[in-house]
């Protein structure tokens, strides 16, 4: 933990709406571009940023409501949805066409050149346990930790943000 | 007012979601068992995690418009809806039965640990007006300050995080 | 950018809801008057906050589908909805006029004291890119510049809040 104070940054990705999500990597790969340390941390809804999607491989006790939630929940990045005017994913559709017509980043792409960047990406353990999300079921590279990991680093970073 | 640098955090707590409010008190509870001083600002929907329940014995001055807004709003932290997938209140059911199978705290049991850790709440003034939300609403222990006592903690603290 | 270390303040502005924006504007213009430097960055669903209604004269390119957004998106200030009980609008006026009767402020008078405060408010590029809006329809005095003049602000600031 720790960091010269004043060089690292922490971004809480708590929604899990695209457009939400986005700018949390678009800042987060910008400060990692300019030399700060940069950590990540996905709770709740922010976690179905992290699923790499295909079928539930994760094989972690959940019971019948956690497997509901799982299932209403976007299964990978590719899918989240708008935060307003989503329109059943044209909304998301629209966006992702505009931004590719600019060539903008996609979030996939965004991810992958954070991770790229050692960003540094935590998922909470206990909206994990809550949500009933599995390790397995995210991508690779993905700590998992708790609210003092995050209080640890944020207590010593210039920027901390929550994205809701 | 300020605390050594670098050893306080300030939380505004904005919206009225179970799943937001709750990130809010884990993170200010977590901080203030790692030593830190906690001031956690509440304002406009975020004043309902506030209201204790039971009939409104305020009897500060309101218009009709005001009593509507307060009979629309949740009367008492245990009442607060999801910010997503609340299906009219069963989503935040099923969040607080798994939760409690987890032997996660609830929300007012996150309360009741934030006071007993001097987590400071203070309640905005100004929302509290605009929305007709009376003192006597509210659960002991609670401030009434407004924007300029947050601005003055936040300049000091390590952590200032927005909870919209 | 810069500015002496713990005296500056930045509000990343991503919402486009009234009440939303209003306590944006309510922190900023209440630090200004505290002797700090504010800067605002509106990006996304922000940039709505800052459009000065009336025909759209800004003649950057634009496509069907940003030609779509730019009309489902609020013209002005003014016309912002509620991020929640907005009830066609209905809501957002009853705030208003409790508001009114209270003599606080209405967004568009914060929006001009913060002007006459000297808080920077920055358009993002890349939203302005992305939602097809132009320069020509912003309120004047905004500046547009990208993710890397807000992280350059951003990492010497005491106070960094997120409002989505």
């Amino acid at each position: 933990m720790g960091s010269e104070e004043g060089k690292s940054a922490t971004i809480i990705v708590f929604s899990g709406a695209l457009d939400k999500v986005m700018a949390g990597f678009i800042i987060a790969t910008t400060a990692a571009a300019m030399g700060m340390e940069v950590t990540m941390f996905f709770t709740f809804w922010g976690l179905s940023a992290l699923r790499k999607g295909g079928p539930a491989e994760g094989e972690c006790a959940r019971n019948w409501m956690q497997k509901m939630l799982g299932m209403m929940l976007p299964k990978r990045a590719a899918d989240l949805p708008l935060s307003q005017l989503n329109m059943g994913g044209m909304g998301a559709g629209m966006l992702k066409t505009i931004m590719s017509q600019k060539s903008f980043s996609t979030l996939p792409e965004l991810i992958e050149a954070a991770q790229e960047m050692e960003v540094r990406m935590i998922a909470c353990q206990m909206s994990m346990d809550a949500m009933g999300i599995c390790r397995e079921e995210l991508i690779d590279g993905v700590e998992v930790a708790g609210a003092a990991t995050y209080v640890g680093e944020a207590r010593d970073s210039a920027i901390n943000l929550f994205i809701s």
